[in-house]
C-alpha cells in the first residue's frame, strides 16, 4: 500500500514528518512511503531511501491561505499534489499536518465522498481513564448538520471503531443536554428516533459531555459546531488545569521530584489529552479513501502514529466496507 | 427586600437550606427570608426567627415529577408558591434547589418575561485561573436559539456581569469554532453582525471554547444546547482529572500529606469547578425578577452564597434596569 505525505504542512515540518516517516517505517514495512515536497530539504531528515518516493513540488500552503483559494491557485503545493494522488490512484490514502482547512476542501474536491454520504466529517479518538478511548465525531467539518447527517456519521464512527480500533459492537452515542430520550433539539431528537431503528449499529441513545472522558461511549456523535465546542472546552480545561500543576510546583508547595511523578505517570488521562503523540490524527471520514490530518505541532511520534493509524485504515479497507454499505442503502 | 424561598427542593432539604439562610442572615441584615415549606422540619434547623418568615405548604416537587404537570398538579408545594410569592408582589426574587425543569416552567409562567426578551436564559458564573470568573448563557434553558436570542443573551449577561459582579464594561463574547468573525453557523455570523453594531455592549467577538477557563471573556453567549454540551464538558474533565489526582494519592506515589496540599491550595480552578459553594447559584435571567436555581447537592456555604447573589441582583436592581433597557427598544 502507498501512502502520500504532505512532507511541507505542518509547523515543524519537514523535519518532524520525515522523522515520523522514518519511525513508522521500520513497522510498516509492507507500506511505500510518497513524500511530497522539497527533495533536498526531506533528504536531509530522511534515514535511507527504502520504500520511499519523493515527489518534488514547488508550492506551499500555509496557515494564512485562504484554503478555497489556495487549493486553486497553489496546484503544485505539497498538500494538493499529496491528495492529487489519491484521486489518480497512485497513492491509497493521505497525510496532512498543515491546513486543515485546505486538507478538507481538496479531500472533498478531489478524493470525493462516499456516495450517499451527505456530508463527511472530522473525527478523532480522544482518551478516558479507563484507557479504551473513544471517536467523536463531527469535531468541526461543518457548522450545521441534519438528524441525516448525525445518522451518517454514526454509521461511519462504528464502522471506524469497529475496524480500525478492533472494538466489537462499539457502543454509539448520541451528545444531548441529558441522558433521557425525551432531551435535545428537534434536530437531535430526529436523530434519536432514526438510530433507535436501526439494527446495524449498538446505538446506544444520549450522553452527556460530562461522561465523555469517564468513557461513557465509544462512538460519539454531534454537530460539527457542538463538537468542536466541546472538543476545546475538554483541552481547555485540560490545559489550564496543567498549567496550575506546573506552577504549583515551580511554586515549590510540593517538590519538583515528587510533582514530577505525579505528572508523569498517575495523570494519563491528563497527559493523553495534552499529546498528540499517540492518538494518531484526525481521520476526515465519509471520503472515498483516508485523508488524515495531523496537529500542526505534532512531533515525529505523533506522525508515526497517524501512519500507523492510516496503515490500519488501510489493511482493514474501512473506506471500503463503508463504500459498500452506503450502496447497498442505495438500491 | 424579601426573598422566597423553596425550603423543601434538593438533596439536603430543608437542613442544608435552612442553614445556608441561618449564615446568610448574619450578613444581610435587609432581607426578609420567607422559608416555603413544612414549618415544624424548617424550625429543627433555624437558629432564630429574625427576619424570617415561615410559609407552610403542603406539597413537594421532586426530580422525578414532569415540570410542566407539576406546577400544575402540585399548586401548594414550596416551590410554587415561592415562585408565585414573586408573582403576587410578596416577594422580590425567589431561590431553590429544586427541580430545574421546575423552576424554569414556574418562572416563565409566573414570573414572567421581560417584554421584547423572546427567549430567558440559564446562566452561571464560571471561575478562571486568574480569579475573575465569567458568566456564560444559555446552559440549558432553549434546545435551539435564533441570532435574535443570542443578541437578547448579550445584553442580559453584560448587565448582570456589570450590575452583580461588578465588572466595568464586561467584555462578551461569542461561542464559534474560530476567533476570526468568518467563524461559525449562519446563527452564529448573524449574531456576530448585530453585536458587532450595538454600541450598548462591549462585543469583543467570536470566542473558542479552549479559552474559557484561562479568562478570554467576561461574558460568554451561547445557545443552550452548545452552552449546556461546553459547561458540562468542562465538568466531566474536571471530575476526571480530579479523580486521577485522588487515585494518584491513594496509590501511595505521592504522600497523603504533599498530595493534600496540592489539591487543597494550587487547583484553585479545579476546585472551584467541583465545588458550589462560592458561585452562587444559575439565574434564569430575562424574567421580571430574579429567579436562581442552587446546585441540587448544594452544602449551607452554597446556599448562602445563592442568597448573597440574589442580595447583589436586588440591590443593584438588575431586573428592573434590564426591564427598561428592553423597554427603550421596544419603543
Amino acid at each position: 500500500m502507498k501512502i502520500a505525505i504532505d512532507a511541507m504542512g505542518g509547523d515543524f515540518a519537514p523535519e518532524n514528518i520525515v522523522k515520523g516517516v522514518n519511525l513508522a517505517k521500520k513497522e510498516l514495512s509492507d507500506v511505500t512511503f510518497q513524500l511530497y515536497g522539497d527533495g533536498a530539504k526531506i533528504r536531509q531528515f530522511l534515514d535511507d531511501e527504502t520504500n520511499i518516493e519523493i515527489v518534488e513540488t514547488t508550492e506551499i500552503i500555509d496557515f494564512h491561505d485562504d484554503p478555497v483559494a489556495a487549493i486553486k491557485s497553489k496546484k503544485d503545493s505539497s498538500l494538493v499534489r499529496a491528495v492529487t494522488a489519491v484521486k489518480k490512484g497512485e497513492a491509497d490514502a493521505v497525510l496532512s499536518a498543515g491546513s486543515t482547512g485546505a486538507l478538507l476542501t481538496a479531500g472533498l474536491l478531489l478524493v470525493k465522498r462516499i456516495k450517499q454520504v451527505s456530508r463527511p466529517a472530522l473525527m478523532s479518538t480522544l482518551p478516558t481513564a479507563d484507557g479504551r478511548g473513544f471517536d467523536m465525531l463531527d469535531l468541526g467539518a461543518n457548522t450545521e448538520n441534519t438528524a441525516h447527517h448525525l445518522v451518517d456519521f454514526a454509521i461511519l464512527g462504528s464502522y471506524y471503531a469497529e475496524n480500525v480500533r478492533g472494538i466489537n459492537k462499539p457502543r454509539v452515542a448520541l451528545i444531548s443536554n441529558g441522558a433521557e430520550e425525551s432531551k435535545g433539539s428537534p434536530t437531535v431528537k430526529e436523530a434519536h428516533e432514526i438510530l433507535s431503528a436501526m439494527s446495524e449499529i449498538n446505538f446506544i441513545g444520549n450522553i452527556e459531555s460530562r461522561d465523555l472522558l469517564s468513557g461513557g461511549a465509544d462512538v460519539v456523535v454531534t454537530d460539527g459546531f457542538t463538537g468542536n465546542a466541546i472538543l476545546k472546552a475538554i483541552e481547555g480545561t485540560a490545559t489550564v488545569l496543567m498549567k496550575e500543576i506546573k506552577s504549583a510546583i515551580m511554586a515549590g508547595s510540593v517538590t519538583t521530584k515528587i510533582g514530577g511523578a505525579l505528572i508523569k505517570k498517575p495523570l494519563s488521562v491528563l497527559k493523553d489529552l495534552m499529546s498528540t503523540d499517540g492518538a494518531g490524527g484526525a481521520a476526515f471520514v465519509g471520503l472515498k479513501a483516508p485523508v488524515v490530518k495531523a496537529h500542526g505541532n505534532s512531533s515525529e511520534l505523533a506522525i508515526a502514529s497517524a501512519l500507523k493509524q492510516i496503515h490500519k485504515m488501510l489493511e482493514s479497507d474501512v473506506s471500503g466496507k463503508l463504500v459498500e454499505h452506503f450502496e447497498k442503502m442505495d438500491k
